[in-house]
């Protein structure tokens, strides 16, 4: 019987850093020893091992590789750079308990454990890539993106044709996925449990100056156009442009001057500059109130000559919206235990985002000690991964079990977003 | 006969980045390929290749190698990332002419060729290194320094220990260098030659911001303690630091975030910042205003929290003079020759400044159009190449005679500073 609080210690044993955190970038060997250690607890008879064109992973009953419709639960085993261990591998834990529990069910809709792939995005600067492409919606440009190696998507992926025009191995009809919630309004409201109404937009723009490199002796003061100067000053006003906007932040994660040496005057600056909000309105509106920031750099001396300055877009992710009857079979589910639990917006985005365009899909979260993750000392109580365990089994079954008609609760396979 | 003009066309060509300027970064088989075509062209019966612990290339008669005193021509072949033709290599290609014009001679002081390695310190952030071990300045934390795959000088050096116990191939009288002016000094003066009279200091200071990594979504505004918002802040007002100040400027040429991904509040921020001044007095106010302006720094918003920021120095490399008597032996040569210079300071550190402290030194520049250097748009008129090294052979001629009595003027081996 496979516990989720016991696997994510194994889980988290599977790094690049051992004794930093946890390293699992996208498509590296990291990734992929978590996907196989995944399997080698899961395989029975009876499960089915699947990979698609990105090398999402799904294990399912058999059944459901037949074509019939089937409850996903799930989430991602990628991490950031020297992050926790609770982020995505929780969601895969506990899906592992789940999948473990039902699939010898010989009846109701099956349950079966999906593992997408690059949801951190940190080493092509994409993000829930994988979910992406489950949901049809990977373009060439995913692809063509290329990390600090320039290797492309394309040449890590196990099928670029594939991820263009997918065709996803099971038939979904549901998708929750349960996660840290990386914040700290569970902790602070006192709650173990938080549903998730939505998950915000997130738009990354990057931030260019251009100067004219030069000689960092040779060339006066007056005659140099430092093209990071100016982006510099772009960046330390970043904080201003949120002010007074609820569940709107805004953050440069990477800066770099180039061509980055000591002795000489910056020609290319880049700032990557990523706005998260609960709608596109308040996209916009920060991204308006940072062009006209760039528009108001002044230079810093009367004889400064100011880099021009330009705002390109990277990637977006829409806001949205959790499925309303998922998130009423998950209440219902918490009433039955009389557990006290919020509704609350996902600042972080996620899988379910993307699952949404092909099926019902929701959230919930565990509390984060300390509102602390991507670091690591992200860190959740034992007790209350158990409870996601058990809260998702629960869903799962009611779930299931009114796929097979037994109860009026549950998933429609024709409500396909 | 080696021409200094046709030399340079040569040695431009090898390069990592073909059509993007010139790239040979110290200890690579870049710079190991240009060292190598120096000496397939100098080869000949009666001159000697002679390589020591930093494996800085000399090449000189065979008596020089004997123990006799010997004038030293000179610079250095490695360059920046896209960097120019002519920095490092014009003087190696005039030293080549010269001594290929002179080796053969029977008497007099023999004159050779010097080829300082890793003269521009950007792999591993050091900065005229070959000259400094040549100099018996050479420190174990010198051979510390890391690049950014994490290889040590230590690792590439021909050896370690002779660089710390440095023991030289030659017995140097006197070092002249000729190198691109690199500003815009000559060209608005109108004169073709720059008698130096000094080279800046230089020093390194990094200024690191130590906050708190966090999610990038989770992380409400007021809680997070971003360590690049106020990095950027102290960056953008560098230009400040050196107002009023003469022959003084200040650059930060390289940033980062860490860990640097899109999604994560910095935790750390650093920016290496170069300050250049003509006298250590200068140097030391500038660090108190940088220092002053770093404790200054406010919070963008009112509810922004400060990451720590402190200093910490990198490198120096002192500010010096050149010998007055080879200044005087240059512009006698000049004025034989009705030929209009210009005495001025160096804002570029040079080999010329460590090989002062083994025996008298001095350099003499050429005029570089725009005043651009370190760019891929370097450049300087080819008649102003061919007078470079007619300069050079004139003052080395000269030079070489005295040390044979022939003359009045020249260089006195004891002078060792």
């Amino acid at each position: 019987m496979i516990s989720a609080v016991d696997l994510l210690r194994d889980i988290e044993a599977i790094t690049a850093t051992p004794g930093r955190g946890c390293t699992r970038l996208a498509y590296t060997h990291h990734e992929d020893a978590a996907h196989d250690l995944l399997w080698e607890r899961l395989e029975r008879p009876g499960l089915l091992r699947l990979r698609d064109a990105a090398g999402n992973l799904f294990v399912v009953p058999a059944r459901a590789a037949r074509g019939e419709p089937v409850v996903l639960v799930g989430s991602h085993l990628d991490t950031v750079l020297e992050g926790g261990r609770l982020d995505g591998a929780l969601g895969v834990a506990v899906a592992a308990q789940v999948v473990d529990a039902l699939f010898a069910r010989p009846e109701g809709m099956p349950v079966g454990l999906v593992v997408f792939r690059d949801e951190e995005g940190v080493r092509f600067r994409t993000g829930l890539f994988g979910s992406k492409v489950f949901a049809g919606l990977c373009t060439e440009r995913d692809l063509a993106a290329t990390d600090a190696d320039g290797i492309r998507v394309r040449d890590v992926v196990p099928d670029a044709a594939g991820c263009l025009a997918y065709k996803a191995p099971v038939r979904p009809a549901a998708y929750v996925e349960c996660h840290i919630e990386q914040g700290i309004r569970l902790i602070e409201r006192q709650r173990r449990i938080g549903i998730v109404t939505g998950m915000v937009g997130i738009r990354r723009v990057e931030l260019v100056g251009e100067g004219a490199a030069n000689h960092a002796g040779t060339t006066e003061m007056r005659r140099r156009v430092d093209a990071l100067v100016p982006v510099a000053a772009a960046v330390a006003r970043l904080p201003v442009l949120v002010e007074g906007l609820v569940d709107t932040v805004i953050t440069c994660g990477h800066v770099s001057a180039e061509p980055g040496a000591p002795n000489i005057v910056p020609g290319t600056a880049r700032a990557l500059i990523e706005i998260r909000a609960a709608d596109t309105a308040t996209l916009d509106e920060v991204e308006r109130r940072l062009q006209a920031l760039i528009g108001d750099i002044q230079p810093p001396t009367p004889t400064t000559r100011l880099a021009n300055l330009t705002l390109r877009p990277v990637s977006e992710v829409a806001p949205t919206a959790t499925d309303a009857s998922l998130g009423e079979e998950l209440a219902g589910v918490l009433e039955e235990r009389h557990l006290a639990f919020e509704r609350l917006h996902s600042m972080a985005g996620h899988d379910a985002q993307h699952a949404a365009h092909v099926c019902k899909s929701s959230m919930f979260f565990i509390p984060s000690l300390d509102g602390i993750s991507h670091s690591p000392r992200e860190s959740s109580r034992e007790e209350d991964i158990a409870l996601a365990a058990e809260v998702m089994l629960a869903w799962a079954e009611r779930c299931a079990d009114a796929g097979s008609g037994k109860r009026e609760a549950g998933s429609s396979t024709s409500d396909n977003r």
